[in-house]
């Protein structure tokens, strides 16, 4: 699937002149709600039926500074869809140079806040989500 | 009532070196919701009551650039409060120089989005936002 | 010119579910820059001219909200240009409706902080933004 | 030393009603450089020296969600000291249960860009946190 494509704000620089490191974190969401909306799962489609799915854990390693202008696209791979886990990486450049690389886990969760075991009760947000599946080995 | 007081962080400077000026919208956001809790009428009540408060309009007037670590005070003043309508000044000063002044209007809601004559439906509230009104003129 | 074109992103809603009225100040000023940016005086030229360009006031009306995935086009319009200010009209669209309007109000400064006669000192960039100036009766 | 302690602000609540999980890098952030500050040595004196001190990667495990107006304590801990590189470790909590952990590590620049060992070229710095290294098999 294409990367998610976004230009970098001056608003979301910092005193330092570069891209504040904070902001990779709201890139690699948008990244991946962007990524859901074009497998037909988007987030108006999760609400509906039901699914949240918040965020376990984040991990983010700053490779190269950014800065207002700066074009990022961000790869997203589902590494690991096991039971109520989802756990999704990230490479982001600016053209071909890698800038900053990312992992961030979900689980899935009811309104109520059950766990939700996908496979047996969303078996087609499961298949799909397996698709993209990346074994970590071939990264 | 004690100005509310607030340190700028790092995240919130820009690549010019300052304080982004978005901020100071929060900046008012926070120094109006800290004067309502300690009127007695924190959001958590509001909320109880079934009141919200959007924000119709805000305003905002920079005087002198801020930074990291600067201390801003956030003086408060309830300038109008007519029917559904309240509005709220605010002068924000590094130590004794003004840097920033602002304005927000708000109207009062009910959750399902009826305005509220704060006057006859919360009396309580509405006498005590009247003596913290301030005369424009006096300002 | 076309407008600018920005989808509401999940981190820019609060906890009334909307978008928080502190991001439409960082559309406005998205926009204005890629305003400038079309017209040939983006920040790197600015930058490299030796002009910057602070805010020094800033209005916004909230018409309606908006939520997540909500599209929003931002038109810019120069409604004033006198000797080292420049006046700047937002309206921010979904589709056809009006969800806010909003004014900036800018100087524009060498590096040093002395105030720049535009006209005089950079007649290409006066010439240009002057063919962009809409009169405020016309709006 | 004592925790760094912080509000939850309304503008950091997303439509989920909880704190976006962006934000818990910003509170890293302030509590890092606050731990600094009353160290001896606050970003003023960092930067009058020629150090600077990037973040290199992130990490942040989410344990229980919080919301607007909870007061977070951040626990900041020096586990790792070593030639330029400095690993910082965090203990978020609302009252006593732990509400997330993070750590983030940084390198020592000087303003070049030329990396700095801290403890030949910055012994009064290296000492200083020295006094504060927590061995990891002592968390």
């Amino acid at each position: 699937m294409d990367a998610y494509i976004r230009k970098v704000n001056y608003h979301e620089t910092d005193k330092m002149g570069i891209t504040h490191h904070s902001n990779y974190i709201k890139f690699m969401e948008e990244a991946r709600l962007d990524f859901l909306e074009r497998l037909g799962f988007g987030y108006a489609r999760l609400e509906s039926e039901g699914i949240v799915s918040p965020v376990i854990s984040i991990e983010c390693e700053y490779k190269k500074p950014t800065t207002f202008n700066d074009i990022i696209s961000v790869e997203v791979k589902i590494t690991s869809l096991k039971g109520v886990r989802l756990e999704v990486e990230y490479v982001m450049r600016r053209q071909d140079e890698v800038v900053c690389t990312g992992k961030s886990r979900h689980c899935f969760l009811s309104v109520t806040g059950k766990p939700i075991a996908l496979k047996r009760q969303f078996p087609e947000l499961y298949s799909t989500l397996e698709k993209f599946l990346i074994s970590e080995e071939g990264l």
